[in-house]
């Protein structure tokens, strides 16, 4: 029995990856996010691409206190010994609800843009993957957000960026003018959020709409590491998690 | 009840995140290791800074089939659709033997450093730290590696980084110290692995100890989602989870 | 704001469990699986149905060598100190793939009962489920085992308490029933795997359908307990994970 | 390579577990909890040790809003297609803090019991115990509660059901001396938790203090299945982790 893989190997004298030798070719010369390219892509990705990559991550990997990063700290909590289970706790909750919109925004627009044929204009793609959408009874991923309104402010700093490195192609190009015909059918200016923007750029840069979330899921992990370091820095008698603990605690309004 | 905090909050228009604007200051201007600094520090690295960190998590953020990675991956085999469960399983296993050196290096060190006086060598240092060490009946973390022999390849890489970017300062210093003195004891050249350099590079970063191996468990989760993306890419019918299976499967010796 | 909740609260002098004191009405009086039963119902289980739960629980919560007691094998290997780390890794498998099955067999009893008319016999119900999802192309959930074949000795010992308890009722029976017409179909006969049994049991219990998969994650934990003792007993020379890993080690294809 | 194992394997016909058969000797006959017993001491419990078993575990599988079940809530409001996540979420924090003190406590009494010569009475060990973890400046782990003072209701009861079942052997008797003697040194009565009950008794029933911690780890499984079960009956409007996040967003206090 032999268990193939491109991911790579260690022998005595050197470790390869993706076809590189990671102390000579990786180390020092790409950056974490690279990785995350290198993993699907299995290349290094060009200087825009990394660029691209590391903007979209940095966009996703904080928002301050969430369901995942209080699972984190009510974790640590009880494990400070065992940092990984505090982080693994806070990517846990990375399901269909809040992270998913990403993959289920990439995968829209890809399987749309890979049936466009050559005479449909981006309008009428748009105006086909809405009719088609609300005919099949499914939300539209990627718009509205309950604090964000009417704009997500990462939403046009992403795009900017993607136009600028040259990522603002068909995929991004179709949610934003979906963006517009929804905003005029509902007679309102209605949030293009972030998760929109990623899945969309995601997608110009040929990234498989499967993968996308595991992307987030990384960038979370980073973020998590803030939280965690929080909790350390404030001690037990600091504690937010113990805080949060002891408010419920005492909030508890119990009928059997 | 209110719950403090440094790292971030959003508000309908913007985001903050450790006294930044989110979209205005960090999107497009860091990269996602930055973010690890940033959560640690509450302040932005410096090129050097962010260099250093970026070669520091690439070194071990991969290294092809470890139980690590055969963990997730057949945590995906069972639940395809959650891949944050897949990550968060080969993160679990980062605790005190794989992952833990790290960190006990960096400890090691930070606190040989701050006890050692001012009429001190480092060969007096790193003498007194082997001794202590004896006498206390611990190892010394950092030393040794299975495969790599006598030389673990990023090892010398990352210490000519950090010589190049400034950061091969006292604790980094300490170490080598410690190594040429352990080897003249030992009569044989042992490898200082790649979890010795990490503990003192970050400690010459100016990293606590305390949250050296967290950075190792984010770095980890973006090695991950490459063994997810090959199990995707294999199917089921190529995938080394299931062949894994199968193959103890086949090979159980079951002796009740 | 005041949390609301029927589980329970601790005062100084009492803790109460769902409307119980579980000092003096829990403790000593029923089983951990009962907690189950209490969890989901909000009231203790008379004898049979503690009995039933108990046999359908054990039924599912060992196999040996799964990928899930693999994974939590590979866990405890790097974290030994983190127990709950290992039970954690085993569980997050549990998705659509292995354990899911219980849940769409009980899904697809439970709604097919609710819309059965009083003038079906239970055969035309069967006839007319197994229709339906033929015409949605999807599968029979609780059919099919790729060891067991042709009878999951499992399902016949299940029915057999079931009947002797008085739990047989009309979602097993709407399953046995669409298992001899789909053997009939088929011309062979088709395992009707321990899936399918639990499945229609704790319908019959009135188990909510999207419950039933956190039964045998619960009953899983339990199962877990005994790789990780068995991981201790062996010790680190003769742990399965350690063999494992090196296996793989040494058996790696690379190729970029 | 032969990978083996007590626990069990499948054939076509059978499941043997621990040399039961699956079917024919445990499904039916034993109750969810005896598997762990079977996990440990590979033999059936008997009667006696099946209700001591099972009433240990009623006693730690719920307590209401905690760490752990917030977490547990926290991870299923963003992932509720992936039940399995959120009970892993809920167990990542069974480390130290909480559930460490049950191994501690069977830790101390296990090593005490095993190293008493014969010519020591039960008062003696218990002061020699006491003197030296004074000395190593440890604590005594079991006693003192948050809430439960002076008296854990659940430890008089585990205690009461030990002495019936013939469980109250040398280290509980040796833990209630300690009790005892501390309370005296203290001047004042200190509650003997039910994590010490917990430790001394499955001494008492024999099993290794390695392996306690993950006997409370598998029963809390159960507990948190109860919390998930909650949330669902509650639905998204009336969730408690949505109330609690959206509670901790509006009372966040800023400040980089």
């Amino acid at each position: 029995m032999q268990f193939e893989t491109k991911i790579g190997k260690s022998t005595k004298e050197t470790l390869s990856v993706y076809g590189y030798d990671l102390a000579e070719d990786l180390i020092g010369n790409i950056t974490l996010a690279d990785m995350l390219f290198l993993g699907v892509k299995h290349r290094k990705p060009t200087e825009n691409e990394s660029k691209m990559l590391n903007a979209t991550l940095i966009a996703i990997c904080e928002h301050g206190f969430t369901p995942s990063s209080l699972s984190s700290r009510l974790t640590y909590l009880g494990a400070p010994e065992a940092i990984q289970a505090a982080v693994a706790a806070g990517l846990l909750g990375a399901g269909t609800v809040y992270f998913g919109a990403m993959e289920y925004v990439a995968e829209m627009l890809q399987k749309a843009v890979q049936k466009q044929n050559q005479h449909q204009s981006i309008e009428e793609l748009a105006a086909i993957v809405i009719q088609e959408r609300k005919e099949q009874g499914l939300q539209l991923p990627g718009f509205g957000h309950h604090i964000h309104k009417p704009v997500d402010p990462r939403t046009p700093k992403l795009f900017a960026i993607a136009e600028e490195l040259g990522f603002l192609d068909k995929h991004s190009q179709l949610l934003l003018e979906m963006h517009n015909q929804f905003c005029q059918q509902k007679g309102k200016q209605i949030t293009l959020n972030v998760t929109g923007a990623i899945g969309a750029i995601l997608s110009d840069m040929d990234i498989d709409y499967r993968l996308v979330k595991s992307f987030a899921v990384a960038a979370r992990a980073v973020g998590l590491v803030g939280h965690i370091a929080e909790e350390i820095e404030n001690g037990r008698d600091e504690s937010v998690a113990q805080q949060l603990f002891e408010y419920v605690e005492n909030h508890t309004d119990y009928k059997a």
